[in-house]
């Protein structure tokens, strides 16, 4: 962290002078807003107007960076190289941890913080742009929940032929978020529509109902979520109340320690979800036609629920996240997961692809994992992402390696 | 201003030990987030966390109220009551103006900013509440417009009984946003879906189509949006760039002085969005089932588009906003507004419904406009919400008053 604050603060005199206006703002930007601004090598330009601070920094992808006042009341400060992708980042004025106001904001880490894109090449992007092919609709779904005794809403991915194909029936595959996420992040963040439009336009996927929901479902008395937002304020105390470092937090998405699936989701999912979805759309009956998966906790999640219930789903996809979590080492797959794997071939016949994704920069835990069970015999894929982190643009290209597979 | 900062430093050390406990956190505040906290005499308690700031304050509803730090290093303020209703608000910490990491986020004034409601009586705010009817959808629908030479998108609401009556046809209303808003305003601030799920279910609204779409249309070349957003950052430059104060706009969702409805919109929603809405949904043809309304600018953007082609629109209505502003004052009904009021009898078979809404805080200047047209022979429905400001919960009664008179 230090050695990130002081490279910064070395490089950033120079960089200035040779690279102002050959930077381009930010995807995520609001309207117009030049800054963030993304250089060609993904040094990244940040701006924000604090007359009276005395210490300006942001936060992004683990790094500080020192932001320094010019005589225009403005705090600048350029980044070192980032990963390639979608990054939430904070601002810290005078220790506030604030969203920047120049960017959109995405519901992560629990609340409504900044979102910088830093670009693939068009060419490696270019499965998740909007693009002249016939174009599916995400639609808000509301439904009543019994057992969280509410009033719930999910997205939901209809093909582009949905409406025009009155008697038509699709599979429906049901896709989480991670930790401190909800059930906008796969249509924000995620681009789903985008990479499902493009799929089916090449003929690459079947065309399939997506169900996104928000995985922190809580009975009433339940918390509902498992993360300290960091948006929260403590309650009125005496004593100084610390809030957690998001650096030092376990990544945007990532599992929380200790922190596995909900059982009252998977509860709430069999009771209310999955029949309001079969009631409400024109879905294909079946395990053979349905399929889960997630990232990260949502990946946990998916793994406990569809795991423990064979005989509902027959796909099943852990991007960064699974019942192996992405950790390595050394465990008996005759025993993990609850026992899920103890029996290869009964496995195997009954599942018809288990899909594990991961970003290389996150280590190889998962491809250990995957390895490790492959030795024992249990069919799965690995797929990794290159030069990516815990982040969306992992997540993306999973779904794009994953959604083809389905349904076949 | 500088009285209302008095009366809340004086007011604080009074109400605190008074309320603290009686209030309840706002619907829009994130998840499990305790703060922003509404008294039941709309008094809203802020609270924010911000170690090293020497200066922090909250503005609200053109009012500003400086915190004070507690031991904990959390800044506090209590409001003096505010008007019920949504309302967007600030922080501004140490001169940094951001948004309250406490409260999901809106688009507003060109950037996400932090959003409260303070809430009505339970009975009054029934019709925008989520209940146990038929819902309708909300849904992202992508097109490309050759006006603007982009992949653009819009919302539709479609009613309850769209996909289980696959031969109906509906009529359409287009609904816009106002200044500096986009196309989410109506489905997340507006709660569109919800009011109209319950006035049909109530059979005082006809199931119609609403297209919600984004005003700042521009040709490439054009500026986007008409505003300069609050998080925009100023160019690198050698002198202080003045950022103008959000308390000193025109309101949110307000005309900008001088700005007016966008000619490329109207080209474009005759070019590329109706065609696109038409060819997609199964919508009745013609100007009797399609109706067109806005508030504020899209109020204005309206009048605009609907009075300079009555052959394709026969129901009208501006919310706060119209061919006649919010203003008062004189006007000769003969040349107003292009001069679509020339010919009175003809105005009136022509136009179905010209409905004008305003909140009774917004002053008499509806009121006037009105008055005149209607000494003019002009029909016209003018709506006031009682107690409401230049904010959303005027236009969600807006919304409530003028769909059960479409269609008819």
């Amino acid at each position: 962290m230090k050695s990130a604050f002081i490279l910064a603060a070395l490089s950033c005199g120079l960089c200035w002078g040779q690279t102002t206006g050959s930077c381009k703002p930010s995807a995520l930007n609001i309207p117009e807003a030049k800054y963030p601004c993304v250089y060609q090598d993904h040094r990244v330009l940040f701006r924000v107007l604090a007359p009276d601070a005395q210490k300006v920094s942001v936060r992004i992808g683990g790094q500080g960076f020192d932001m320094t006042k010019g005589p225009d009341n403005v705090w600048t400060a350029t980044s070192t190289p980032l990963v390639v992708g979608f990054h939430y980042y904070t601002l810290h004025i005078d220790g506030a941890v604030v969203a920047d106001p120049s960017t959109m904001t995405f519901f992560g880490s629990g609340w409504h913080n900044s979102g910088i894109e830093i670009p693939e090449p068009e060419a490696d992007a270019a499965y998740y742009q909007v693009k002249d092919v016939p174009h599916g609709r995400v639609s808000q779904q509301r439904y009543y929940s019994k057992v969280t005794a509410e009033w719930r809403r999910c997205f939901v991915y209809t093909p582009p032929d949905y409406d025009t194909h009155a008697n038509a029936r699709y599979p429906v595959l049901y896709l989480l978020h991670g930790w401190g996420e909800d059930e906008t992040g796969w249509y924000r963040q995620g681009h789903v529509d985008a990479i499902m439009d493009n799929l089916i336009a090449a003929g690459k996927a079947k065309p399939m109902i997506i169900v996104m929901d928000n995985l922190n479902a809580a009975k009433p008395g339940e918390s509902a979520t498992i993360f300290a937002a960091r948006g929260m304020v403590p309650e009125p105390a005496p004593a100084p109340v610390p809030v957690p470092d998001p650096a030092a937090q376990p990544g945007r998405g990532a599992l929380p320690p200790g922190g596995l699936a909900r059982p009252t989701f998977t509860e709430m999912m069999f009771t209310d979800l999955i029949p309001m979805v079969e009631r409400t759309y024109r879905v294909l009956p079946g395990r053979e036609s349905r399929a889960m998966a997630g990232l990260s906790m949502g990946g946990a999640q998916t793994f406990t629920t569809a795991l423990g219930n064979l005989d509902k789903f027959a796909y099943l996809g852990g991007f960064s996240g699974s019942c192996g979590g992405r950790g390595g080492g050394a465990f008996d797959p005759k025993t993990a997961c609850g026992g899920a794997f103890a029996d290869p071939a009964a496995f195997n016949k009954k599942v018809k692809v288990m899909f594990l994704g991961i970003g290389s920069v996150e280590g190889p835990g998962t491809k250990n994992f995957s390895d490790t069970l492959t030795k024992a015999g249990i069919h799965n894929v690995y797929f990794e992402s290159p030069g990516t982190a815990h982040e969306w643009l992992t997540w993306r290209r999973c779904l794009n390696d994953f959604a083809p597979r389905l349904f076949r």
